[in-house]
This record gives C-alpha cells, structure tokens and sequence, in this order.
C-alpha cells in the first residue's frame, strides 16, 4: 500500500514495464475496494477504468494535454496517480477529498464536474482556447456510454465535428450499463460496433483506396463518425498493449478521433462485477468479504415515494411514470418489473422527459417525473415553456431535495425550489412524513390542474404511514401560534418542533406543506406577529420571497426573519453543511 | 383573395388537381407576403414551406395524424388552411392569432412552442399515448435544420430511435439556413447527403438483400440512419409529385422514416429569398414593392450592445464572443466580419455554449455569451454549476430581458432575473441607457469576479452615448429621495422619472444598476421610508425579495412595495402588456 501514498505525480509510469503496469493496476484496485469500503463512495466505475486511466497517463503529457473527465466517477484511479492517495481515508467528508475532480485539489484536474455529460464543451472551450494561442498540448475527454445520451454532448459533438482542422481526442468508456441500464438507440448502436470478422480478415487483400468504404461497410451506422470523428474501436480496456497501440494511435492523428473503450464496471470486486442494477455505482461503506451494506438498511425515501406511486399507478390508468436515468436511484427497480408498461426510461435526458410528458398530459395521462433536485435544473425550461405555461398537470418527484451529505457543491438540491416558485401556475408540495407524501401525492392527481413539484430529502425515512385527509392549499399548525411563529417545510418540520419543545419555548410552528400556493387565510391570521421562516434552500426566491409578497400586498405588518442558504456548500454531512450555512437548529430556535 | 378566407379546413385539398394545387400555393404564397407586410412576422420561413405544408395536409389525416411543428415558423400555411385566413389582419397582436401554433386557436394545432427543437420530444409523447391505447394515428414532426442542432433533438432522436415497433415519421425541413447560418457538422452533412447517381442507376441491377448495404455506401454516413432511422431524400420541397411520393412512403413504412425535404427560404419574394444572413426570418412591416422596412430604422439594444462590445474587444485579447445562434440577432453580423477569430456560433445549443465558456475561463479567457431572455432557460444548468459554483466570469448578454412585443407566452424575458438572482456569485446589471451600458460593460470586464448578467431590452434605443464612471455595486439617485421612493432598473427608469415629474410629486427615485448585488450602503440609509419596487420581471425572486431579505436581516423597517409579473402574459405590445400585468407606470405613479 505504502508506494502508493508516496506517488507524487504520474511521471515515474514511463519507467515500467508493463507487467509491472498490471501489479500496479492490481494494487490500485485493492486500494480503492479497501478504502470505499471504509468510507464509500463512486466504486464500480473507478474499478472499471484502472487500466484506461493509467494508459491515459503513461501516454499523454498531462496536466499539459487536457484530460477531462465528464464527471469523474471514474476518477480515483486518477487522484492516486496525482498524489491523493493519502488523502482518500477523508474521502468525501468535510475538509477532505471530492468524489469528483477539484480545482482546488489538483493542478491535474483541468476540470470540474459533477452534472453528467460537460467534458465534450469543455473540450471545446480548451480547443478554443488553444486556437486563440493559448499553450495546451492535445484536449482529451473521457466519458461513458451514459453522459452520451444527454443533449449537451450532442449539441458539443455536433460542434467539434463540425470544426476544421481542429483535433479532439474522445475516449468512450463503455462499461455497457453505466449509472444503471442505458436506454436509447445509442446504447444499441454500441453493442453494434464490433470489428466484422470479415471485414479483419478481408482487410489484407482490400486495395488501401478501397478500405475506408468496406470498413463502413464493415462497421455499420456509426453515430460517431456521421459527427465527422475517426472512430477506432471496441478495444478491451484492461489490456495495456492494445491501449497503448490505440492511444498512441490517437496521439499521432492528424483528425478528431474516437476510441472506443469496453470496460468492466465493478472490475476486480465480484458483488460489483455481477451487479446488474446499479447498486455499486455509488455505495455506503460495505464488509469487504460479504459485500453487504454497513448502514442500516433503513427505507430510503425514494423507495418509499416509489411504493406511494406504485399504489396510485395501479388503480389509475393515466398515470406513466418517465424516468430520466432514475430507475434504480428513483426505487423503480421492482416497479419496473412489475409493470414495465408504466415506466419509462428516457436516460440521462432530463429535459427531454419534460417536454415527452408535455404532449402525454394533451393526451390526457398523468406523466410523473421522479428527478433529483440538482438534475433539475437541466429541465428547467421544459418545466417552465412546455408543463407551466400551457398549464398542463405533470408531477415532478424532486427527489434529494435539500442539503446533500458527501456529494459537495455540484449536488446540493437548494435550487428547485427558488426555480419553481417563480413560475406561474406550479404547485409546489414538501412532505415531512410519509403520512403526508401520501396525502399530497393524492391531491397532485387528484386536485391539481398545472404542473406539481413533490419535494423529499435524500436519506432514510420512518416507515409509518397513515392515512391523513389533507387539504390544498392549506398548512398544519404544529405548535399552537403565538406571537413568535416558526415556518418551515419538510423534515426540518420534526426537527424544529423537537427543538422548540426541547428548549421549552413558547414558539408557534408552522408545517408549511404548499411553498406554492401559500395558504392565505393562515397568513392573514398571522396579522402583526413575527415569522421566522427556516429553509434548507437558498433564500432569493424560496417561501421567504412569496410570504414577503404577500405580507407587503396584503399589508399584513408581519415581521419576517429568514434563515436559508447563501452560498455554494462543499462536502459535508447534512449536520456540517448546515453549521456551514449557519443554519444549526439549535442555535437558530435560541435565538428566537 | 376570398377563397382563402373561406377554408374551414384542409379537407377540400383532397379534391385538387396538383395544377390546382399550385395556383392554392401561389395564391397562399401572395396571402402571406401581402399580410405580413403590413403586419410583420416570421416571413421567409413560411414562404418555404407552403407546398410541405399544404401536401402535409393532403396526404395525412389531420388532426387523428398528430402533426407536430417545431416552433412554428412554418405555419402560416398550416394556419391558413385550418380556418385561419381571416385572423392574419391581427397576427401577433392583442387578442388576434398567435405567431406559432396555439392550443387555444384550433384543434390542429396539437402542440405548442415558441422555443426550438421540442418537436421529437412532443413526438416521443404521443407515441407514448399512442402505445398506452389513445386513438392517434401517425406522429408526425416536421423540423428545421436549425432545431436539429439543440441538444434537446437529439436526446430525442436517441429516444425514438431505440424503440422497437413504434414508427415515427420526421420532416426535415432544410432551407440551409433557418434562423441564419448553420453551424456545427449536422448541416455539413447535410449538404452531403445526396442521392448518388451512381447508386440511383446501379439500383435496379444490385440483388434485393444487397440494397441496403450499398445504400449506406452510397449515401455514406447519416445521423439518422446511426440513430435507426430510414432516410429518405434530399428531395426538392416545392415539387408537389416528388412531395406526394416520399411522404406516402413515409406514411406506408412501417418503420421510422425520415424524409429530408429542400426548400428555399423566403421562396417567391425576392428580397427574402436572397437573404443571406437572416433579415427576412423575423421582420417588421415592410414596403411591398421595395423590401423596405416600414418602421423607422433606429438603433436597436442589440446593435448597440454589439457594438460597445466591439470596442472593448478590439483592445482586450482575452475577449470572446460565443453565440448560440445569436450572430444576426444579436447585432454581431459586421462585427464576424470585421474579427471573425474573435466570434465562434455554435448554433442553438445554449447549454454548450456556456460550458464551452467554463473551460475558456480557467485558459485566462472572458468569454461574452449574447443570449435572449427566454433562452437562458436552456442555459440555466451551465450558468450555475459550470460558471457560478466554481466562480469563473464569463459575461451574459442577457437579450431581449423584460416584456416582448407580439411573440406572446413563450417569449417574454421575465424569468431570467429571478433564475440568476438565486445563484452564489452571479453579479447582474441592467443599464437603463447606452451611457450606463459602457460603464457597467467595463465594470463587468475588468472588477468583476464571478459570471456577470448584463440585462437589456428588445427594441431600440436612443444613440447618445458618454462617458460615464459607475461604481460596483452602488446606485444612482435619479431624483432626491424622500420618505417615498421608487427604485427600478433599466429603461423603466427613464419613464417613470418621466412620470413622477409629469404627475410632480415629491417621490425620490433610485436607479437599481446592480440587481445583484444590492447597494447596501444606499439601502441602509432608506431606514424607516417606503420603497416602492417597479419590476418587469416575475416578482417572486427578483429584486424584491433580494430587498426583503436585506431589510429583514438588517432590521431596517422598510416598508416595502412591490409590482411585478406574476403570471404567463400572451400576445400584445410592450404597453399592452405592463396594462395586462397591472402595471400601467401612469396608474402606478399615482397611486403612490
């Protein structure tokens, strides 16, 4: 283990052989298996592409050619290689290492994502840069077979094809199910691309003149190179000497250039080889000999809304779930096999799903969308142009809404929610228990006419569930009003009022469950008293902005103090990311 | 002329002779350019399309076919022949006939948009119903070569094309320009695909199962045929026997087809059909016999704009300039002349463009990206996860901000204040003149940090143009403040200056340069006073609540106003418009 925390760079690889290439590969492997198993983190994806990153550092010159990683699931082997390796115990916890790449970390890391499918852009961007003079050597992306269906590679693969005498290195690392299955006639084209056995052993005695047509021929329909890329592949990605021979190649030519890279996700970790759902994507800490989970094993809020949908969608023929890459992440996984007829998996398209679901609702179905809060902000103009405007009832599942733990700044769900409230003619609904996420699902499909955003947090949720009338519209009192009220939505509901009665306070609560619309009468009641409002949101534009609109219009004299989120939030637990935001339950019920 | 006005629907076109249909085209040819010269409105494209569009009508069963136009600048035909004719005395005004297609104005019109490339993705949701048991026909898309370069089309197309059993018929409608040049490799090859003779006479003699093979050689590589598709074409647009042909092909396949259709942008008026750069896409009234415009010509925001751009530019080589489409519309034809290494388009693709500007950013670069308002939405993802959270300053245009004269819902710049005001490290402007817009271009170059807006409207603006030294982040007082004061931003400022001192009352005005961030010296000084906020913008969100939480936190005891959109606003001109909002500046002032 020890010459792996020493590597300061990537450097000494041109020094060894390859057999000693593949103990090193061997030993990364163990490193990450035992180290993810400790902390957890993005497994199966870094152990598919051991290989492909340390071929990709022994053959360019990096950080001067630009390797950008869309992502960076696949990046840990690419961290250890850059000196990270000592760092990986404080694996996606506060003050330690990204899960992703980081400008902060590394001068290896050109570039930081954690949304799927920006490397080709920022391929792009080098490009241009590099064509305005700038000294970069050869721009590189590496990317799976999932970030390709997603519109911005499109709309970045049209560009770089479309330029002249401009080479781009694309890396296409094909582990065949990516975050969960694919979807899309893409993925079938990749199971397509195989090297003709004819086409191989024919291609001696075919005239050099005569070759490109016959390889068409040979290779069928290729999306890449209608895009004007040479395309080179599949290759076996854990076999150094054909990378070697196909990076080099790629290296040495003159045009923009494909290398298609087969990979085993999970590579090197049985549970995660065989796993055919997705579950190894992204783990808890787990027992190495067993594979099994060290959390507890408690139900996790996007099963249980999956479970609320389920008993909806199986007496309600309208209702079509479409699921943008969230299958397995939304808890559809045993839906799906129960009725494959109402689910959709559109892939990591979100926008897409939206304006898919728009045309549905004229049809007169009740498409519902499970989506994290974060990917959201992909779809936004579908929400807005093709769902809200034409107020058409699509029900978006906003799933990690809030503050997310260990994923850092790229996946906190803060967003939705300013996003949403804005727009006209949306409801927006946040459950604090799954007795309410039932209520309020039934009233989405039941009592609501334009589009519905229903909110939850990542993490587990208490799995009672009762059965509650609730009303549109129209908030809970949770702690009897006073003249000092707090207002809040979500979890953070049970959480106040733990506090509130745990520092014996004399301190109305309010569970408000419509951020949007908000429930008048309850305001106009609140007449002259102060109102603290608490959100795990950010402040411009949450429940704040509409209670302070109505309060001025209705002249209502309440005097509104707001706690949200004011900046970008880093890795953390939910319990620092708070503190972080100055946001600690305690401290801000004291205060009241 | 009459006959026209009297279609009930397309019905009667089944009964024509294709010598008749000519005359019908001709007729609906002059219809158009005769209407739109006194009204204005989306000319060139819908002259192109009058034969596609009226042998759409003839060979499919509209609306049971569920017929799907992307955006809808093709469909004045399409309007003309569902009973519409009459209504074009009043296209895209108050209370008259939408500019696209619309869901309040005819049972024909099965989906609408005002933004691009959602046809595949509406396509993909009646196939969805269709396939769940409603009674739909065919599913129809008919798309321009523009639309095709948006990211949104190809998750589509990825969709549609890995269906199995579910054929979906798309249009491409190539006028090898839509809204001005195409970018990118799609419309290279498009300019590619064409049916080789040599295959054409070779056809008959090659054996059945060999056809296939040798017409993938023979058109070479296509994007629709990677994406699964049959691929029919280029065939010449205005020819009604060719049209009859492939689309009845089209209609008897039974597996998803696309026919790539030729037309001539603004065929049948000379003017229009010689544009070059896209003049004729959107046009005002203009003089029938010389092609002149009827309005006066002054100097539009967008010109002007581009041209302080232009000024800056020239003496700063970090600058430059990504336009997503946006080289005619935002004023930067002469400037791509003039410095073309300083301009890259890339087309519709919004998203793209703003990651591209990521990467450019961390190269030392300041990429300025002009965008319409309403675009932005499909920036929204890259402007905050790949500019604002890692702090990187490239500077949007933000164009076209603010309410719009006769485009209707789907094109008013009202959200984009209130989406980027909620982002961590956004810095927005909106100058309400050519003066304050150098002063805050050069505060946005050289002082700012993270991403800058800069905001202004469609519409012309007065040439005087001075010198003038802002300061980051601090207002002007437009006229002395007093215990009631106004604050706005942007054009809005001049008319309401204008009307507080035609009304002479004692209201002080503040000029809110900065919507983000706020001038908070200034505001603190306002303690205890009434501030009435005028925004063209959704209230929820934008500078109010960025005032409320201010004067919460600080405890000012503001009483603060406000007045702003808070719904969807259809057709009509700018006044109408702030009447329909409630927020006629005349009655505001007075009310005060």
């Amino acid at each position: 283990m020890n010459s792996l925390l020493e590597i300061k760079d990537s450097k000494f690889l041109k020094d060894l052989s390859i057999k000693e290439l593949e103990e090193l590969a061997q030993e990364i492997r163990t490193y990450i298996i035992e180290t993810v198993s400790k902390t957890g983190g993005h497994l199966a994806s870094s152990l598919g592409a051991v290989e492909l990153v340390i071929a990709l550092h022994y053959i360019f010159d990096l950080p001067y050619d630009r390797l950008v990683f869309d992502i960076g699931h696949q990046a840990y082997t690419h961290k250890i290689l850059t000196g990270r390796a000592k760092d990986f115990s404080n694996l996606r916890k506060k003050n330690g290492i990204s899960g992703f790449l980081s400008y902060d970390e590394s001068k290896y890391d050109v570039f930081e994502a954690g949304h799927s499918s920006t490397s080709l852009s920022a391929l792009a961007g080098f490009l241009k840069a590099k064509e305005l003079g700038k000294d970069i050597g050869e721009v590189i992306a590496l990317i799976g077979d999932a970030s390709l269906q997603n519109g911005l590679a499109f709309e970045a693969l049209n560009y770089l094809g479309g330029l002249k005498n401009q080479k781009s290195i694309i890396i296409l690392n094909d582990n065949k199910m990516s975050i969960s299955k694919n979807v899309g006639r893409l993925s079938k084209s990749f199971r397509k691309l195989r090297i003709r056995k004819s086409y191989i052993s024919f291609k001696k005695v075919i005239p050099q003149g005569l070759r490109r047509m016959f390889r068409a021929l040979a290779y069928g329909d290729n999306v890449f190179s209608a895009f004007g890329f040479k395309y080179y592949g599949p290759i076996d990605g854990h076999d150094f000497k054909q990378l070697f021979k196909y990076l080099e190649q790629a290296k040495k030519s003159k045009e923009s250039i494909v290398i298609h890279v087969r990979t085993i996700k999970g590579k090197g970790y049985k549970p995660a080889e065989s796993d055919q759902v997705g579950k190894w994507h992204s783990v808890a800490p787990f027992d190495l000999e067993t594979g099994n989970t060290l959390q507890d094993e408690k139900l996790s809020w996007s099963k249980a809304i999956a479970n609320l949908i389920e008993e909806e969608a199986v007496k309600n023929d309208k209702i079509h779930i479409i699921a943008p890459a969230m299958i397995y992440s939304g808890g559809f996984s045993e839906f799906e096999r129960k009725y494959p007829s109402k689910i959709t998996d559109v892939g990591i398209a979100e926008l897409h799903a939206t304006v898919m679901a728009s045309s549905m609702v004229k049809e007169g179905l009740i498409p519902i969308i499970p989506i994290y809060s974060t990917f959201l902000q992909r779809a936004y103009d579908g929400i807005n142009h093709d769902l809200a405007r034409p107020n058409l009832k699509a029900i978006l599942l906003v799933d990690h809404a809030g503050l997310i733990s260990n994923d850092g700044s790229t996946h906190q769900g803060i967003f939705d929610l300013s996003l949403l409230n804005s727009i006209p003619n949306m409801t927006i609904m946040m459950p604090k228990d799954l007795t309410e996420a039932k209520a309020l699902l039934k009233i989405a499909i039941n009592d609501v006419k334009g589009p519905v955003a229903i909110r939850f947090p990542k993490g587990s949720v208490e799995e009672r569930l009762e059965d509650e009338e609730l009303e549109f519209g129209k908030y809970k009192i949770e702690l009897p009003l006073t003249k000092h009220n707090v207002i809040s939505y979500g979890e953070n509901v049970n959480l106040l009022k733990k506090e509130i009665l745990k520092q014996n306070k004399k301190i109305g609560l309010i569970n408000a469950l419509f951020i949007k619309p908000l429930d008048y009468e309850l305001l106009r009641s609140l007449k002259n008293t102060e109102l603290y409002v608490f959100e795990e949101a950010v402040e411009v534009g949450s429940l704040n902005s509409s209670l302070h609109l109505f309060n001025s219009k209705e002249d209502l004299g309440i005097k509104i103090h707001t706690t949200g989120i004011y900046r970008f939030l880093d890795v953390g637990t939910k319990e620092e990311l708070l503190d972080d935001a100055l946001m600690n339950i305690e401290e801000f019920i004291k205060k009241i």
